[in-house]
């Protein structure tokens, strides 16, 4: 008989739905039970839903969970599960929270994790560590703790600490091991980024190693605005063996058996998990889109189809994520496309069993240019305008979410059109690079083939040359370099942070170089006032790249 | 004879352009060395402008600071101003800057004040409290410092701290007093906002009485994207009297005596200061608008002429900005518009002596929905898009920076129509309440008849009830409360973080408090794409208040 059955409860809430979160956590605590566990883990914030940004500063929210957070105990207790513990995260209001307090005093709560147990909450840890770079302003919206909190259930000792306390040196966790921790509790808020994982698991082990500790990490899984959080929760054992691991990208319940000898072993059964990174990248995009497809409360999507591998990868991401019946394909054609594009938006239709209709711009584009005589850039600017005012009303007319198909390469270089081709309220490619777009259709049409399916993007629209098709015989290639250098210059210079000489050194041309850069830095407005995305790089447009507009710095 | 002539040097810098304020420091500090000054302050981060943001994390951009610091230092003294002190603001590598370290290695660099004299630089003061609240990520971009600098100069003694030092409690502030201060030089980039320069008045007086030192406050002027620094630099003597004001939004050099027994005498002639806030914001919203042009290469702006009150605020902002030769208005009519607005629109451009054209928007409204066939809102929608397209068009044409001319109680509630009215680079009244609107154009007037010349606003875009004239006999009032009742319930629970129960309790009828409150929360995702303006309030949309887009709290 083990001492503790351990349930990591990898849920996905949805941010201010505290009413909502608390049921799916009563719900989860009552399965887990059931299936014999007696303590229970949750990721971090997952009473509340994470981050929730300025969300820390309003008062009636924090009352609304410190309310939550009772009640969820008293509640588990009267349904009989008194000798379960659960830990869980949530904000928790530390001061009245005067709202005619001073800009200093806007932090008002910590970022907590609670342990309810016989219909209490018999503990809490603040979060040390508030991590204040990339896409994260904790130091912002939280008070740091200091205290490790450890506590003993069914003949174990358990400590607890949040996310980035583990990435970072110092605070309670250096007290785990003199604590005489069994087995360390991380609750986590870990957005999915390429290459993370396995930072994450060498962290845990390492600290298993450190503090002669089992440990167990619970992160949360779903898509807040531009976040992904991909679950992947795991625990390793005093040794730092792996010995458990959740579901990627979907909520998940895994049980462990913990004995005081040390041994631990997964109960429920193993789970599969992505084998390339480009899958990884694909669920990520899917699940991205689609929570924030149903969190927001809409029931459709719709995006022009150019016939071009853009909008395709975006259509097929969008058919995953909600299914074919809620994917409204517009065709747009003008006087520039050419067949192949018809064809080739209509096959994607045919291939996902979306529904596509044709609006024709050339008359707009006539009215258009009838009254105001626009010529070169701008005339194509119109084109891109007048397929903007299209989807939106149709957006506006049937209720469904705009999607703008914009790749990170495109958003970085400033080619596109603002109030265009740029409209909508997401973009699901937006941290994706032109290179690994064609990636992603590549691996997607094998996983088609793999299950006997149909192919669901036309092999015509990944092997054309790329072309915005707003004047004749345009292709992108006329004023960028080939993407796949241009994608290596913008890794370095954008998610790298070297300089143009760095640039100049790793052998880039000089003239492209500064071309290139000078692309970037001016496209800065255009970006800001750009759709949000799912962040799957280490450096994303958007707030975890914060520059000026105005700035007339040039790198050299 | 004086032992200290000190000169307050309010410059207005341009981010990331060190080359040019370096130039533009040299120059000032020649021309108060001409004055006999032999001390010079500047702002905070004078050379390379503020706030760098994420600039703070590139290796190059600092290296680039950090030497042009030392060009200044050696230039200023081979110029024969060697016994001139100069200190000046600029940010400090204090790491090599590996471009490969991790996300936790970004802050590389400290905001710091450094002292110039005799071709070197002879101390360096890094500022303490980083304020990482409201438009501010400084703990995001810098390491804070922790020693007070203190240096002698001509029998005087100065201590230097840097603008937050002197917001919060502890730090080197606290050690000026045992340091043996005579005069604290600070340096500051202190955005306007309503009601801050008494505090900042309160503050550097308290800061004098309790270290019994004289203490010069030395801002920023000029905008920079969503800020406008207002420059209003002062200073006060041991006892806490003012003894010297600058300009208020305007570069200016004044020129103190400071004698060893404490007595200080302004030496430049006083300076005329705004008479009321409404003035100050009229003000801020010119110098906001005209760096946004200037700062970034415009020649002209752009914005559509409705013969409503925000449009025509706008144009008169834009032309007391920059010019009329440089406002070009558009009329865009439809079918729905009344004479009124027309005539309007051509009395406003009559007034301000700017060109107008005059687009109708009939054969593209009816070209679209020949084919589109939209109803009720999305037809609204489309007739407003169709502006957008046409002021783009000219925007792009011609070179023309677009501005939308949105309020914030507009913004707030969501009514404005994404892709349509709120197209542009820049927003010049978004932070500025409907009945504050009212409030600047009657001011406006009022300063022209004063002056003797004609009022740029014509009465009746003043007094006419607002409409968006997007369907018959529409009037704004329709659809939302009185705008002083709604503005004050948007104070309240936008700038004041009050709760619905809480706006309940102040009397507004339940009803509307949930329904405003629901408008203002389903608007975030088109606030997030909206054009940066200046701000003027506690709580401008924008870095100001950052909350998610997916969230379903509900204020109750």
């Amino acid at each position: 008989m083990p001492n503790v059955r351990l349930a990591l409860a990898q849920t996905n809430p949805t941010v201010g739905d505290i009413a909502g979160n608390s049921e799916q956590i009563f719900t989860v605590v009552c399965d887990a039970a059931a299936q014999g566990a007696n303590l229970v883990v949750f990721g971090e914030m997952a009473l509340s839903g994470y981050p929730i940004e300025d969300l820390s500063a309003r008062p009636e929210f924090l009352a609304e969970a410190s309310n939550a957070i009772k009640s969820l105990a008293e509640r588990i207790n009267n349904f009989g599960l008194g000798e379960v513990a659960v830990v869980v995260g949530h904000p928790r209001a530390i001061a009245p929270g005067d709202p005619d307090a001073g800009e200093h005093e806007w932090s008002i709560a910590q970022n907590t994790a609670s342990v309810l147990l016989g219909g209490k909450v018999v503990g809490n840890y603040a979060k040390h560590h508030l991590p204040n770079y990339s896409v994260f302003d904790e130091y912002r919206n939280f008070v740091p703790g200091d205290e490790l909190l450890s506590f003993d259930h069914c003949g174990l000792r358990f400590s607890t600490v949040i996310c980035e306390d583990i990435w970072q040196d110092g605070g309670p966790v250096a007290k785990i091991g003199e604590a005489g921790t069994d087995v360390t509790l991380i609750l986590n808020g870990s957005p999915f980024e390429l290459d993370k994982i396995a930072r994450r698991v060498e962290l845990v082990q390492h600290l298993a190693k450190t503090h002669n500790c089992a440990a167990v990490y619970v992160n949360l899984v779903g898509g807040q605005d531009d976040l992904v959080f991909d679950g992947d929760s795991f625990a390793v054992d005093r040794q730092g063996n792996e010995v458990a691991r959740a579901e990627s990208f979907k909520s998940d319940l895994v049980l462990l058996d913990i004995r005081t000898d040390g041994v631990i072993k997964q109960i429920t059964p193993p789970r599969l998990h992505p084998a390339s990174e480009i899958e990884s990248v694909w669920h990520a995009l899917v699940l991205g889109l689609r929570d924030y497809v149903e969190k927001n409360g809409f029931k459709s999507v719709i995006l022009g189809l150019s016939g071009g591998i853009d909008s395709a990868v975006c259509a097929a991401i969008a058919r995953d994520a909600i299914g074919s019946d809620a994917v409204f394909g517009v065709a747009m054609p003008s006087r520039y496309s050419s067949d192949g594009s018809i064809t080739d938006a209509e096959d994607l239709a045919n291939r996902l069993e979306i529904p596509i209709r044709t609006e024709a711009i050339e008359n707009f584009f006539q009215s258009f240019q009838g009254q105001l005589q626009l010529a070169d850039l701008a005339a194509e600017n119109l084109q891109a305008r007048i397929r903007g005012v299209i989807l939106m009303g149709l957006s506006n007319a049937e209720g469904h979410l705009t999607l703008t198909t914009g790749n990170k390469t495109e958003l970085a270089v400033g080619y596109s059109t603002i109030y265009g081709d740029s409209v909508g309220g997401f973009a699901p490619i937006k941290d994706v690079p032109k290179t690994m777009v064609w990636q992603l259709a590549r691996w997607r049409n094998e996983q088609a083939t793999k299950a006997g399916e149909v192919q669901p993007i036309p092999e015509s629209s990944i092997t054309k040359p790329p072309s915005a098709e707003l004047r004749p015989g345009q292709v992108d290639q006329d004023s960028l370099p080939e993407y796949d250098v241009l994608d290596e210059m913008l890794e370095l210079y954008i998610n790298k942070h070297r300089s143009a000489s760095q640039l100049i050194e790793a052998g880039f041309d000089p003239a492209t170089v500064s071309r290139v850069i000078a692309l970037v830095d001016r496209a800065e407005w255009k970006r800001r006032q750009g759709a949000i995305g799912p962040k799957i790089s280490g450096m994303a447009f958007g707030r975890d790249r914060r520059l000026p507009i105005t700035n007339r710095f040039k790198s050299h």
